[in-house]
C-alpha cells in the first residue's frame, strides 16, 4: 500500500441525493401489521426515503454527482473518469456509469465510465480503483457516484430484512495530487457466506420467461440477520487490527469512523468495539436507514459538511457486505 | 501510463469452460423460422454453446478459473484477488465474484473478491485494475474470471440480437513480476449511446411485482445494429491512434490482434482497418459467437495456446461494448 501512500489526493467535492418522499417509520408499522412506533423501537429508524418509479438510479446518482461537481467548482467536462458504486444496477446492460454519464451531459465525451460491484462496500472499492489510477498518472479529476433503490426489492413480510432499508445517491468528486492520502484499503470477501444476503432474481440464472413465478418468488431481497452477525463480528477484530497495521496508525488516532450503515444494532456493535467508538462514530441511520452502497459515501458527505474532516485528521471508512465482505479503509485529510 | 509500464506482470495461466451444449446455427434457423443455412449464411457463426439452467455463471466461471489455476499450476489458496468481469451478473446480490470464489473452494479464505461492468469490455477494466493493483504492490497474484449467459436473454424475434450470442467463461491468472508490459489502456465511454444495447429489466428501475408484464416486454436483449456502428465506426480510428500513440507502437509493430467477437461484421470491419488485419487477427467468433465479456479473454486463450503471444511479441486487445466504449489495450508479452 506504500505506493498509495505517497500520493496524494484531493476530496474536492461532495453531494447527496434523496428521493422526494419521506417515509416514516408510521407507515412501516402500517406495512407490516405491527403497531405505530414498533419499526422505530425495533430497529432505531425513525425515517428514509423510497423512490418513486421516476426517480431511477442513474436520475438520483446524477443529481448527487451534479452537487458534488459544483461543489469541487468543476464542469462535468473536466472529468477523465466516472465510477459507478452501486450495490444493484438500475438495469443489467449497460453499466449504471454510462446512464449516469449521459444524464451529467457528458455522453458525448469518452471519458472512461465503467461500475464496479462490492454490494455495500462499492464504494471503498471504486475509491480505492480510482486513487490507483490517479497514483499512476491515469486520471486527474474523477468522480464517484454511488446510488441503490433498495426499496425495489424489500420483502415486508420479513421485517428486518426491509424495515431498515432507504434510497438515495451520494457522491464524491476526486482530484489527483493534494493533502490527503489513504493509508491503507482492506477488502476481505469469504463467499462461504454468500447466501446470507441475497437477491437472486435479476441475473442471468433465473429466467423469467421460463418460470416466472419462480423468478418472482425469490426477487425480494433476502436476509439471513444472525447468521451475518455470526459471519461477520468474529471475523471484525482481527480485519480491524490489520487494517490499522497497515495503516500504521493506532485506533486511537483515528478522529472520525465513518460507517457503512448497516443497521442500528451493527452501528451499535461497531461503536462498542472500539474506544470512544460513540463519540467519534458518525451515524445518520435513524434519518435514513441502509442505504445499501450509498451509505458509506452518504456518511462521509455528512461527516465532511459538518466539519468532522478538517485537514490533517484520519478517518477510518469501515463496514460489512452481502458476500459476505468485511472492507475499511484509513484516510489521512 | 508510464507508471503501469514500468511494472511487470506475467500471465501465468488462462482456461475457459463451455457448457455442454453446442447449438448449431441450423437449430437458429429452425428456431427463427428461416431455411436452413440462413443464420450461418448472413451472420457468419455456425456453432455456439448454450447453457442449461444448471450451468450457471459462477459454475462456468469457476471452471474456467480452476482450469486458468491449473495452466498456472497454482492452488486457489495462493490466490490474493479475484475480479469477475461479467457482463451480466448472475444474480444482483451478492455480484459474482463471492460466488466463483466459494465454487473454487476458497470462500473462507478472505481474500478481496468483487466485481466490475463495461459490458462487453468488463475484462479489459479488470485487467488494468489488476494491473494497477499490482504496479503498487497490493496484490501479487490474481485471477480475472469473465462469465455470460447471453442465451438467457435472447429474443429470436431479432435475429442480429440473437442469432451470433453464445454462452462460456474464460479465466486468465495473473502474478505481479515478470516480463510482461500493459503499454497503455484506454476506455472511452459516450452514454449518449446508452439505449443502442440493451437489457432492461433485472435492476433497480423496473419492478416486476409491480407490472409483471411491462417487466416481461423488456427482459430480452435489444440491439441497434445499424446505430451501434454508427456509434462506434467513426470513433475507431482516432479511439486507435490514440490507443497505439499512448502505447508508443506503431500499428505495424502489433503481432497479434486480439478483439471482443462482436459480430462477424464487425471483426470484418476491424480487419480491413489495419494493415494485415486478417492475418493478425485472432477469430473465433465462427465457432463460438458474441460471448458478451468472455469474449476478449477467450480469444486470449485461444491465442495464447496456439502460440500467437510469445515473448517479446506485441497484442493488441481491442473492443466495443454496450455503454457505448470502445476499449483497447496494447500489451509487450
Amino acid at each position: 500500500m506504500n505506493a498509495i501512500r505517497g500520493i496524494g489526493f484531493r476530496l474536492a467535492g461532495s453531494g447527496r441525493a434523496l428521493p422526494r418522499s419521506l417515509v416514516p417509520s408510521t407507515d412501516i408499522d402500517a406495512r407490516i401489521g405491527a403497531e405505530a412506533g414498533w419499526t422505530e423501537a425495533n430497529f432505531g429508524i425513525a425515517t428514509r426515503h423510497y423512490a418513486q418509479p421516476d426517480e431511477t438510479s442513474s436520475m438520483l446518482g446524477a443529481q448527487a454527482g451534479a452537487v458534488a461537481l459544483a461543489d469541487a467548482d468543476w464542469n462535468a467536462e473536466d472529468l477523465d473518469v466516472l465510477i459507478a458504486a452501486c450495490g444493484v444496477m438500475e438495469q443489467p446492460i449497460p453499466g449504471t456509469a454510462p446512464l449516469i454519464q449521459r444524464r451529467l451531459g457528458i455522453g458525448g465525451g469518452g471519458i472512461a465510465a465503467f461500475d464496479v460491484n462490492a454490494t455495500c462496500l462499492s464504494f471503498l472499492v471504486a475509491l480505492d480503483t480510482m486513487l490507483m489510477g490517479m497514483a499512476l498518472g491515469k486520471w486527474r479529476r474523477g468522480l464517484i457516484v454511488s446510488s441503490d433503490i433498495a426499496s425495489a426489492a424489500l420483502d415486508y413480510g420479513s421485517p428486518e430484512a426491509s424495515a431498515i432499508f432507504g434510497d438515495g445517491a451520494a457522491a464524491m468528486a476526486i482530484e489527483a495530487g493534494g493533502p490527503s492520502r489513504m493509508l491503507a484499503m482492506r477488502l476481505s470477501t469469504f463467499g462461504d457466506g454468500a447466501d446470507l444476503c441475497r437477491l437472486e432474481a435479476g441475473g442471468t440464472r433465473l429466467r423469467p420467461h421460463d418460470d416466472i413465478e419462480g423468478f418472482l418468488a425469490v426477487s425480494r431481497f433476502r436476509m439471513d440477520g444472525p447468521g451475518l452477525f455470526s459471519a461477520t463480528a468474529r471475523r471484525f477484530p482481527p480485519f480491524l487490527k490489520r487494517l490499522l497495521a497497515d495503516s500504521d496508525m493506532p485506533i486511537g488516532a483515528i478522529d472520525t469512523i465513518i460507517p457503512h450503515q448497516a443497521s442500528a444494532a451493527a452501528l451499535e456493535h461497531l461503536k462498542r468495539s472500539v474506544p470512544d467508538g460513540h463519540a467519534r462514530t458518525v451515524d445518520i441511520f435513524r434519518d435514513h436507514g441502509n442505504q445499501i452502497a450509498t451509505g458509506m459515501p452518504h456518511t462521509l458527505h455528512v461527516a465532511r459538511t459538518s466539519g468532522r474532516t478538517p485537514p490533517g485528521s484520519h478517518s477510518l471508512l469501515i463496514g460489512t457486505s452481502a458476500g459476505v465482505s468485511l472492507g475499511g479503509a484509513v484516510i489521512r485529510w
